[in-house]
């Protein structure tokens, strides 16, 4: 590793650092306060938004933006919209009808620290709450590219994005898929909305997905997301409890859901990520030091243990 | 009854009938053709949204804009967005977690004909969609107003809105309310969206609330939304099996839930609703007949038997 490398590296810890507690305060400001009733709900929602997390589409939504020049306050509505909408599929996802788990970053999930009904009604109330705060009026962007946020977030996160794919995987739970099966579900089911925090930054930046910068970075975008879906299978398998905060090692294989690993074996899974991540790469290859984050987020991706 | 009043009718219950219809093309238009993938979550969705109903709010969206001269194809996408945000809230309230209802308009709901993960991802899908569906491109209305819409359904069905009161009526099971704390709760379970109903309709033809036309529309919201909840609760105590198409005669009632007829008495909720019907006519008092249908419509929701 050459020394610009590591400076580099120190300066997207940095980066990252600033990244996570921004997005801690814009959510914290974005939430309805906990006092203003109804009290328990707003309570709940906070719980679950605010209780950590790696915040990963956020930090791709302020390094896509840095990359492309945004003022950081023209991010700050993608960025935890986006974060809103990850955090009610968590909550859903964990139901006992659904994934039925107990723990989530080590702490009790929605429904175990509240009810279920009130998990329910906190996945629903974030969702609507990431569209409004796309839609309210006087935060810089022109209202025809706030649409445009809208329209891209609702597709990425309805029924031909993240619940779609949540539909696919609850139907292969004890099926053999395909590699391509496989990767259309994660497309569907992380991809769109890691995706989205790409296209969220072009909206902000006020360019097409069609010029070439736009291109390049979904090019970068659907490398990342299904990298981070194979790393995720990857930790599944050998994560460390601690790390992960999930419940148990291997979780997802023992209930014999399709992972990357179950398909092709852990190294050549790790074989995969590490091509995945070069793509990524060499998607970015006409940005100078700009990329730099993005860049060094592409690794972290795939060098992340938890 | 004056001849008048009685042509007036017909007229209404035509254009009742119309917009009925027209709302079935736009909802099964604009929802994901169920042989698209994942199909078994379209294929649940559209039978959670076209099985029937008596579509209520399109039909405030038809009739506000009729009364305001707005082109029908400018309501069609609040229309179907504001019964889909409807439809999911039916979908996720009859869960077991909630109100554990097995019959909606006489059919199956949605986790007794599919099952419970289904049900709530639908829940889920449908909300995006109502979002999708006015941030989409090109259906006539300009991007300052589409963001306005998205903003006002947003905040209507959102923890301030319907989840909100949602979340108040779970609190309040078991409980007695006093008349101001039921009619809160009202106000954002189902208040909201009417009113919501109303503002939609206002956007399409270019009206802010705080002229004069607006602000009548939105007394006349008011007053219809309130009007309708205690006639629910009224035909909860009374109404008839197959007319309401409810498990149970009283299940609000044997459930503890709050009502205006536990609190007031029938005879004086029906004279409430009646006098919510009054007013709600008054407000409209400076419209000729281009407000007849709105006229028809207050007298349905406070007349009507299901």
């Amino acid at each position: 590793m050459t020394l610009d490398a590591i400076v580099n590296n120190e300066t997207f810890a940095q980066f990252r650092k600033l990244s996570v507690q921004r997005t801690e305060n814009v959510l914290g400001t974005l939430l309805p306060p906990a006092h203003i009733l109804p009290a328990r709900l707003h309570d709940a929602m906070r719980y679950s938004t605010l209780g950590g997390g790696k915040r990963i589409r956020p930090l791709l939504v302020y390094a896509t933006g840095a990359c492309l020049g945004v003022p950081l306050e023209h991010l700050d509505r993608p960025a935890a919209a986006l974060e809103m909408i990850h955090a009610y599929s968590l909550v859903h996802d964990d139901l006992p009808a659904m994934d039925n788990d107990d723990l989530r970053r080590g702490q009790p999930t929605c429904h175990r620290a509240y009810d279920e009904a009130t998990a329910i009604l906190v996945g629903d109330a974030l969702q609507a709450q990431a569209f409004q705060v796309l839609a309210e009026p006087g935060w810089g962007v022109t209202a025809e590219w706030q649409v445009q946020m809208l329209a891209t977030l609702a597709q990425a996160s309805g029924s031909r994005g993240m619940v779609g794919g949540q539909a696919i995987d609850l139907a292969a739970v004890g099926h053999e898929l395909a590699l391509p099966a496989l990767e259309q579900m994660h497309l569907h089911k992380t991809g769109m909305l890691i995706r989205c925090a790409i296209q969220l930054a072009l909206c902000a930046a006020g360019i097409g997905e069609k010029e070439s910068k736009g291109a390049a970075l979904l090019r970068y975008a659907d490398r990342v997301g299904l990298a981070f879906q194979v790393q995720d299978d990857i930790l599944d398998e050998i994560g460390d409890l601690q790390q992960t905060g999930k419940a148990r090692q291997g979780a997802d294989r023992s209930r014999h859901k399709p992972s990357f690993v179950t398909l092709l074996g852990l190294v050549e899974a790790q074989n995969y990520a590490r091509r995945l991540l070069d793509e990524a790469l060499e998607a970015l290859q006409s940005w100078q030091t700009e990329a730099d984050h993005l860049r060094a987020l592409a690794r972290l991706i795939v060098e992340r243990n938890k």
